[in-house]
């Protein structure tokens, strides 16, 4: 049997209520339920922590895109009940590393979050550091300036999936863009807007997990 | 007259609560209160909106390290009453330009927290984007990994600084380091654990101030 792309909800609300109103209605279609770094800013743990009390049974990330103090901040998201938390890419090798041994001594994970330019020498370090997810990003910022998927993207995505990562998907992703990435093994796709702004909510979480299924069953 | 560089201090304590019994007894002697990344991350906004209710009169930085949702994110800050707000350096410019953007309708500031593997060529593309602050950073995973002040540390600030940028210079600063960066206007010293630590963090934060003065007085 394949093993499917996972379907990540990023909940970037701006207050803790507004992101259990966002995932009422659509948390027991998702895979990965994700504290996403406006919410983790608005609200701190707490979000982390109600995420993970209402949905025990899924892998709750904490993005904080973690800079420094990787073991203290590893340990405040898993305290909290994350499952998984994200490091910054430019991030000193240093910070992945504690981070990463905390996620170790409880069957936890962290992931690297690719930002800017970073370089795939850096990316063999973090895998010889034991790392095993990353997040490929097409930023909001990026996006909001007209940048598209890419053949470049569609490539780093590859190469690093070649690697060995585990790799996460990212950046304003609709269904129809999914098929690009249709002959990589991707870990994860994250979708946000596109969901939390849908309609029907449970529907368009439905036909990505439909979508998923075409090109990856 | 000559300006003094100010005195910071970093609450990277992990509840609002620790934070409040650091804040208290040295409030008033210090320039620019931060809330850290650690106590932002625990506590997000609330964090912020409650070191500015304490202490309206002092500028207060809110330390997210934002990589991305530049506008949104400074929206939150400076709503929440932060002066500064900081960037991470290997976040796109238009995330660096959005919060700028943000900041100067209200005559508040944005830093970019200079972390891993940044260069001087990026440096000069965020001052012609009308970046003014930079935050040098030893680490304090790199702290612990040994890596102490160097002169390519001296060096480096001295360079940001002769760009035209205020710098401000944080990492497990202790008196006995000031000198090192004598010849320099640094604009801010931040001190966490040498004063939050200190057995009277009063006197601490005051002996910093007169160290200060005795080489830019």
């Amino acid at each position: 049997m394949k093993i499917l792309p996972k379907l990540q909800i990023a909940l970037d609300n701006t207050s803790l209520e507004s992101a259990l109103d966002s995932i009422r209605v659509v948390g027991e279609e998702i895979d990965v339920i994700e504290a996403g770094t406006i919410l983790c800013v608005a609200e701190g743990m707490k979000a982390v922590k109600c995420l993970k009390a209402l949905y025990p049974q899924k892998i709750v990330l904490a993005d904080i895109k973690a800079a420094d103090a990787g073991s203290l901040l590893a340990k405040m998201c898993y305290d909290s009940g994350a499952d998984w938390m994200t490091v910054i890419c430019c991030a000193p090798i240093a910070t992945m590393e504690a981070a990463l041994k905390e996620a170790k001594t409880r069957n936890c994970d962290v992931q690297i979050e690719l930002y800017g330019d970073w370089t795939f020498e850096q990316a063999a370090e973090w895998r010889e550091a034991g790392i095993e997810q990353v997040v490929y990003h097409r930023g909001r910022d990026a996006q909001a300036a007209g940048q598209g998927w890419g053949a470049e993207d569609i490539d780093k995505v590859k190469k690093l999936s070649d690697m060995g990562f585990k790799v996460t998907v990212t950046g304003g992703l609709v269904t129809e863009d999914l098929h690009l990435f249709k002959d990589i093994p991707v870990y994860t796709f994250i979708a946000g807007r596109s969901i939390r702004n849908a309609k029907d909510p449970k529907e368009a979480a439905r036909e990505f997990k439909k979508v998923i299924a075409e090109y990856w069953g």
